[in-house]
């Protein structure tokens, strides 16, 4: 057996990570050499044929000029049951409201692809003609300006890899009696991450004059539910963006065409879509959308009403609920890790519900603000096991237990919910969702 | 007029970018500060109304329910004409042979949409049955072996993102006498950049053991072409990788479905798609596709094979051929840079034809072997001008002048064009593809 060992391994733990290069490397090459005696045995050796194909048995694909260029590609007619989950609110009355989550479980890497990332609205998708938008910028300035896209298109623009995580994500594991036994997207999927380009907010705030008493904006979509927010200003001036772009196009219609607010790190629902007006103002609205809704009620009888920053979180994607593992081997464990507050420095892995953890590696960047793809490899041996990851950020922030979250929220709270996700292994490779 | 800083522009800076900071900063306050007066008024004073909108003028999205939630979205209607350049190569005769180019010039950030990423296919795309497909590795093994889709998902895998070139890009300026005036996508689309994620290829092979005298492989499509391509083994243990996910979902069946090698920074055409089996051998095959195609004959009368790594380059996309300026103002020049030896470490960009350089900003991260998105803002004060990029790698490569790429390759030469591309702005705003 070569022992040389693959690079991408050492290349890919990043720089803030503490974990010993080498000593991954090491576990690495002893992961792949007992492999071959071992779980992936499972994998390879049944499957070695020592033969190459015989042109006969050539399938149509190989024998026959294939389908002609396009010019926008689909998935694969194969790739079908890979979906958003789709449920509305209240059903047919309103078919646009309510949230379409990203199947996570079936994804890989960080980027979500634009159409699969994850969509929550109000009142549906509205059909925006972007010669006829126009954004106003208004209130506490010192000349209210209207910028059409074409305009806005003009000034210069920045670029960054960030995700988007509704504040009512993984609500059903925090209200559930019992854990919702459906797949990891349908629990946890109000969460994607994506490549967005746009105008800085500061550069358009500048062009229109903050007035000296400005200190929040309020900020409101074109769509018929008018859903709007308030932000403190001085996000404008640290990161915000009025974005144009998602992985490179045009923003989809359901994530804001022509245009949205992007504020990296903060809760999903204040990254205003369809982004219509933005009034500077001194204070908070109080507006429908931060009383009647995304205000959170705390166990001891009071409520947020602003919560603006998403905690740090992390999902086992595979092995999760609703899947089964096809006997003892080797898997690899697999997940996704974010926080609102910078970069993700460490996630942590338990087999034993949370008795001992150990370092997973981190892959590819792990990028301030933006999902980061963590893997461990695992041999099974068939017994029961308790699957659990725990994230920590570059502040020290620790991903806390389902329990902590409890204690801190009202019985019926069920927004930021970032507590540890736990997955039961039984005997039988059947997974399940469980509270740990 | 609010004087804070738009942090965006200080954070965006790469490490690696030898531009200093307060520079860019203060030249950035400058250009923001001269914009109300000068550029920018063509596009915010002229806009200015200083009213807030009146319901009865309200769009139709706004007074209206939105559409309801989908399982897969799409682009806006309004983004139909953003497609790629399908061209056949042959014709109706073969309507998969030829290349779909992306439009660059309408793209932003460094991710292309899987939708829209380029495609150069030799018989068209085949329909391949992932559960039936399978990847075969033998020759100078110890025990050959082959992997169903299945049986690959159970390996350790990596995520990066890189770019994919065709060995062709750009080959439209390498032998046109006269500059082909058409869009940037049309000349120099045959690149995109995606975050892939797969099994290192080191693995694989390690799993089958490498005999002692095992140098090369042979790798080979399951498509009817039967694309192949011979790849020193070193890369296997370097960072080549047998991708099944692009950008998070599965690869689109144009770019590989169910399977394709990624080999980082190497040319596109090596990348070999629908990946079928990986021979080892003591030597290159010498197969069609790299003896009657993809090789470079030269200037001396010779000609160069194998050229796997493709070399540093840059195009400015915006403003680019094809598009007119309306008028004098502030325009913000930008486009993408990438190299197969690493990372971008600089980009200089010349307004006078290559008289004179100054450093462009790098926005987002500068990730080895990946796109970088590369801007500066520009006041045009309407008379002709002629825009150039030059990017420079951490290796210390400088991108060439198209004189010395021709100077190197044979009179129809047209691989490997990684030269300088120049933009010709008249002063009625009309901008051309120009040879400098």
């Amino acid at each position: 057996m070569d022992t040389r060992i693959p690079k991408p391994y050492g290349e890919a733990v990043a720089p803030a990570q503490t974990l010993d290069r080498r000593d991954f490397l090491k576990q690495g090459i002893k992961v792949a050499g007992t492999a071959v005696a071992g779980g992936i045995a499972g994998t390879a050796a049944l499957s070695a044929q020592g033969a190459e194909p015989i042109g006969k048995d050539f399938p149509a694909w190989s024998n026959t000029m294939g389908k002609g260029l396009s010019t926008y590609g689909q998935p694969s007619r194969f790739e079908d049951p890979v979906k958003r989950y789709a449920a509305s609110g209240y059903g047919t009355l309103a078919p646009g409201t309510g949230s379409a989550r990203s199947p996570i479980e079936k994804l890989e890497g960080v980027i979500t692809p634009n159409g699969l990332h994850y969509d929550r609205s109000h009142n549906g998708t509205p059909d925006i003609d972007p010669a006829k938008h126009k954004l106003l910028i208004h209130g506490l300035v010192k000349r209210p300006l209207t910028f059409s896209i074409a305009e806005l298109s003009r000034y210069p623009m920045v670029s960054r890899i960030c995700f988007l995580e509704c504040a009512g994500n993984s609500s059903g594991n925090a209200v559930a009696a019992e854990p919702p036994q459906v797949s990891a997207g349908n629990v946890h999927g109000l969460i994607s991450c994506a490549d967005w380009t746009g105008v800085p907010l500061a550069l358009l705030l500048n062009e229109a004059g903050v007035e000296p008493g400005g200190k929040w904006l309020l900020a409101e979509g074109a769509d018929s539910a008018a859903m709007s927010r308030s932000i403190p200003i001085e996000k404008a001036f640290d990161d915000a963006i009025v974005a144009l772009y998602q992985n490179g196009e045009r923003i989809r219609p359901e994530n804001g065409y022509p245009v949205r607010l992007l504020l990296p790190g903060w809760e999903g629902n204040m990254n205003v879509k369809w982004l219509n007006r933005i009034k500077v103002t001194d204070g908070p609205t109080h507006t429908k959308d931060e009383t009647s809704k995304y205000s959170d009620p705390m166990a001891d009888g009071k409520a947020r009403q602003f919560t603006f920053e998403q905690g740090v979180k992390s999902v086992i994607t595979r092995p999760s609920g609703t899947m089964t593992m096809s006997g003892a081997g080797l898997y690899e464990i697999t997940g996704i890790a974010w926080s609102g507050a910078g970069r993700i420095s460490r996630v942590e892995i338990s087999l034993d519900g949370g008795a001992t953890w150990r370092d997973a590696l981190l892959t590819g960047q792990a990028l301030p603000k933006s999902v980061v793809r963590f893997r461990l490899p695992w041999e099974w041996n068939g017994s029961p096991a308790q699957l659990q990851s725990r994230a920590i950020d570059e502040k020290g922030n620790v991903q806390p237990t389902r329990k902590m979250y409890k204690a801190e929220n009202a019985v019926d709270g069920r927004f930021h919910n970032n507590s540890i996700v736990a997955w039961g292994v039984d005997a039988d490779g059947s997974i399940k969702n469980v509270y740990s």
